[in-house]
């Protein structure tokens, strides 16, 4: 295996590619990558696609360490975005907002929301909201848009503050900087590629080393 | 004016009409009714509708007194439901859950937020949601059938929490009675028709009275 800096790293979520080379592209579709490509995926369909393109890709998934105290099967994306947060709250704000909660290397649990635009559309439809997220509003609102605003972006934001108490919150995703600004967290754009190369070098070499 | 009992109460909502004779129904459509009818509409295809069947009818929007800090008209649904509490917090649960605060009789601003079942629906199209709403669920929770209903009906429930510390909360609507359990909170199921009786009362016949 050639050194990180030939690794290609892809995301396969449920409405983008996200690859990582040294910098991050989101694409719409799969295409064919050169040198040594590892992948997660939560669309088997998009999956199955990029795996005809590159057929010798490692489904990192098979490889990654990961305690958590969840009953049933943790999306993966949610695992590599915690993988290397010890300690603290993890939102990922996509096309839905999870939230996870790390304590000492272990995954205690999380929530999953609508993401903003899924709730921004809700008020659309009806022609009420705001194009644009305003945030915070008076308190109480004292508006139709505010008060939209508030039972939108308002509540993702409560929910976070529940999990936060006395802890640091580390955001990624499309609306991840908006939501780290105001609640004062961490953004971490390539969060989830981070947690890819710590599974490559610790958990993929060393299953190999073992051999 | 024939007394109370004789009164023909109507809210046109946007789904349902609801009509109120001493017990309350949930129509699809306007209905031609007897006896003196009184009504209120967010609604103005209905509305027109229901002016057709009967022309008689009185808008009590146009005589309603209700003190408010909001800048922009209030939905007159949410002005009958807080008419009636002089102190504490309004929860209408329909396809929007409406929150308004009230201090010594005025309204001092309030809260829209999807309803459960919009909530409810996002998931669905992604088929991870359960088809009852549980809660509460384990903090932090620790499955998706958990995730998502923190995520959905938590939301709403921490978002009421935030506006309702040492207040009382009067909840109605269709979902109001099961948010009300969970919160503790009084359920009131003819909420809005109570806030409908007061505007006669106190509104309207004094209108009257003055000519």
């Amino acid at each position: 295996m050639k050194s990180e800096k030939f690794w290609k790293l892809v995301d396969i979520g449920n409405t983008y590619v996200h690859i990582f080379d040294g910098e991050i592209k989101h694409l719409r579709k799969p295409i064919k990558l050169e040198g040594d490509v590892f992948y997660i995926s939560v669309n088997e369909e998009k999956e199955k696609e990029f795996l005809k393109l590159n057929p010798n890709a490692v489904n990192l998934k098979k490889y990654v360490k990961f305690k958590t105290l969840y009953s049933n099967t943790l999306g993966i994306d949610r695992i590599m975005a915690c993988k290397t947060i010890k300690d603290g709250v993890v939102v990922d704000a996509g096309s839905f907002i999870t939230l996870d909660v790390m304590e000492d290397g272990l995954h205690l649990g999380g929530v999953i929301m609508p993401g903003l635009y899924k709730l921004k559309e809700i008020f659309a439809k009806n022609s009420v909201l705001n194009k644009e997220f305003v945030y915070p509003t008076s308190i109480p609102p004292k508006n139709t848009a505010e008060a939209v605003n508030e039972g939108s972006v308002g509540m993702v934001v409560e929910m976070i503050k529940k999990y936060s108490i006395n802890k640091k919150i580390y955001f990624t995703g499309g609306d991840g900087e908006f939501l780290a600004k105001i609640l004062n967290g961490i953004y971490i754009k390539d969060l989830v590629f981070r947690g890819m190369i710590k599974t490559i070098k610790e958990d993929y070499d060393n299953s190999f080393a073992k051999r």
